[in-house]
């Protein structure tokens, strides 16, 4: 058994709403970057795991992703291994 | 000028108190993942710019960054294109 870091990134999906990232568009237009064209929020989570391969590990972190850490409806997640 | 897709990252300072992290730590414990050692939350941003150039995109989501985006106190923040 060795921890591993996994790398969680939880998203709204595309064809949904997503208000805080209207709220950071606004802000950003707001403060003078007209460049910005669209802006979208979501998590980025690190979690450390206990598992015998990195394989298991992001198993366990996509287990987490489906039981807690992702809303099934609203939102998308990937997971990746960042390595020991 | 292109739009391109900037991926920023937004994480709180490793030294400092993360509550959100554990919040997800405890949760997660409760749910009955024992493997997860530590768990980190932060913000995951996908911004599309105008610019002449990816680096020239980039520059600006970091701009973005140091005006909104993270606070330099208690966040580190990386920048990265994601491509056209």
């Amino acid at each position: 058994m060795s921890a591993y870091r996994v790398a969680v990134r939880v998203m709204p999906r595309g064809e949904l709403l997503d208000p805080q990232g209207q709220a950071v568009e606004h802000a950003l237009h707001a403060l003078g970057f007209a460049a910005l064209r669209s802006a979208h929020v979501g998590k980025h989570l690190v979690l450390e795991v206990d598992a015998p391969t990195p394989e298991a590990a992001v198993d366990q972190a996509r287990a987490m992703c489906e039981r807690l850490l992702a809303n099934p409806v609203t939102e998308d997640f990937t997971v990746a291994a960042e390595g020991a």
